[in-house]
């Protein structure tokens, strides 16, 4: 007779035998379907790559600093990096002059973004065209997000947005300022009246002003308004300053905001080296004030040039880069690029146009030569 | 008579004013009510931080190898990070002998589990105690999360696990494989079985063996298992073997899984650093895996020692680290500290435990002369 064990053994065998003879019959799981529902119709942020020697497509300095990493932190890379960056929240809180309870470091803003929308939820409201992880991130988490049109002039509509807290009571409103890819700033007067608005009625939205191109801006940022007004928060970014590689965000808001979104956060979310770099990057305050400068006034001349284009309407800026309309924007796209020079086509994010990170002043030159080459003609307005 | 627009002006600046009135009523906004209900009970991950001489607390290895980063690299901070981490997921495929596209990089293994419950969702399942991050991300992502008590043996209980897996219908089944804290491997059969049942119940749920602590083990991994079983996925990271500053781990998976995952990673997850640094460790494979036989055999050392001391009792380990049983737990935690030696107090995870990361030899000396001070005697088993 059969043992209990020497039973259970054989009903084990059994099931496993029948379990194989299943999965040959449903060897091909579907994982879409597998998935939320969401992330199906989701659709990742594209990141293209075609090398050109004239890079001018993702909003980056022209220009890298010379650092390298400290010895010490070579030392211990055994070790998990600091998980409160404090030495990095210690700089970086001397030099925006703010608490260091203040500070959330993320990998990249990116990653502060998605801690927001996982820690507060949607729905998540901001306008458009803007900056598209807003959408993209809000849709992975599976968060209703809302896109209100921009004003003619690229500014914030504030009755339909107003209409738009009302009707949806979003969680988050994300403003790019200046926006991507419009290169405007947005008025900050409607701004503090969409903040005030959502305590009317008494559903306090958070207001996050992503500012990773304020630096190159005239207009005061937001820093200084974070005392007043508790529901804001803003981001910020080594990015678009010369250090894209490292994946450093900041976001800068009320010590109980940023205790809030601190738990969802990772624990190790900011690799040592990165750390490390960041303070490196702090020591070169000056350099990157020059550069700045620099590409603002480069961004003035080069307005100037691409007015003087004919089929071609370049919109003000604010930022690193300049969006510009024109005739057949993807010809021209693709008239660029067999030249050597890749630009961003907005494709239906703004429809006939093109966005041009500020280069180099010879980037900037081999990028209008080409320019005008590509909408076939001369410079004729002048 | 007022104007159109002067009387405009007048109803905005009486709603500012009625705003701020308004704001400083309710100054005071309570973030924790604003969070997500799941965030409220959300406990985040504790890294305590106690400056000790000896630390073994960590799981991290002892020995750091020496490489730098790439010139190519510093000369390209302003550059966004090679999306797709081109350069590393080739050279994974080749160590590892696998394809490209059955592997996904996270920025530590934590981003990929954060990744992998935003894509599919819970519920998600897991054998206890084990490491805390599935749990807490998939609370921190609203999602329902259950842990299962392992056998007396610290292996998997089979039938609870079976009958969870009935009742609850989990998306994801994490298995750390040898497990945190208690150092045992699962029986893989067990975990076979597992996998085949979900598909019994019509159910495919998604079986994450997570490997970090593989190398160390005597026992054959799960790799070569991945063609047969489309609902297995594989975590790994270089956190355990010399390179946890860097943060990266990654996920290995059938194609269609890996690209659904891939939907709602940050398009620049890994920053260049990281990814360079990761090329440069994977050169040194032979001094990696050298290091890897002196930590089991330190630890079979480290074992027997152990097991020597009175009222202290190892549990064998198939990881870098060993979990031991003692009196008073708290007070022989708060001893090492007092004599410089770190470890990891495993609280309520695991009842009057300790767990110990192995370190170099004079490390480990270090602790177990620490360790019989602490319990308060000598060595008298033996």
């Amino acid at each position: 007779m059969l043992q209990k064990n020497q039973f259970s053994g054989i009903c084990k065998a059994l099931t496993t035998a029948l379990c194989k003879y299943i999965i040959k019959d449903m060897k091909e799981i579907d994982f879409s379907e597998l998935a939320r529902p969401n992330i199906n119709a989701l659709k990742p942020y594209e990141t293209k790559e075609i090398p050109c020697k004239v890079k001018l497509d993702a909003n980056e300095s022209p220009y890298c600093i010379d650092i390298i990493p400290d010895k010490k932190i070579l030392k211990r890379l055994n070790r998990y990096p600091d998980p409160d960056s404090k030495e990095l929240k210690k700089t970086i809180s001397k030099a925006l002059k703010i608490k260091k309870n203040n500070i959330l470091l993320g990998n990249g803003s990116d990653e502060l973004i998605y801690y927001l929308i996982t820690t507060f939820g949607g729905p998540v409201l901001y306008p458009v065209p803007t900056f598209s992880m807003y959408g993209i991130i809000a849709q992975a988490l599976g968060e209703k997000n809302i896109g209100i049109p921009l004003d003619k002039d690229f500014d914030i509509d504030e009755e339909r947005m107003l209409a738009a807290i009302k009707k949806y009571r979003p969680k988050l409103i994300f403003f790019s300022s200046p926006n991507n890819p419009t290169g405007n700033g947005f008025s900050a007067d409607k701004i503090l009246r969409i903040i005030d608005s959502s305590f009317v009625i008494r559903h306090p939205s958070l207001v996050i002003v992503d500012e990773a191109y304020q630096p190159f801006s005239s207009k005061k940022g937001f820093l200084p308004l974070l005392r007043d007004y508790k529901n804001l928060a803003i981001l910020r970014t080594l990015s678009k300053i010369g250090f894209a590689a490292l994946r450093v965000g900041f976001l800068i808001a009320d010590k109980d905001l940023i205790n809030e979104v601190n738990k969802v956060r990772l624990p190790f979310n900011l690799n040592a080296l990165s750390q490390s770099m960041a303070l490196e990057a702090f020591k070169n305050k000056n350099i990157i004030e020059a550069q700045i400068k620099n590409i603002a006034s480069e961004r003035e001349r080069l307005f100037y040039e691409l007015s003087r284009i004919n089929n071609v309407w370049p919109y003000p800026s604010e930022a690193n880069f300049i969006l510009f309309r024109t005739k057949n924007a993807n010809e021209v796209y693709k008239g660029l690029i067999k030249q050597d020079v890749l630009v961003r086509n907005m494709g239906s994010a703004a429809k006939d146009s093109l966005r041009v990170t500020i280069g180099t002043p010879k980037e900037n030159e081999l990028f209008l030569k080409a320019l005008i080459k590509a909408v076939g003609g001369k410079n004729e307005k002048g």
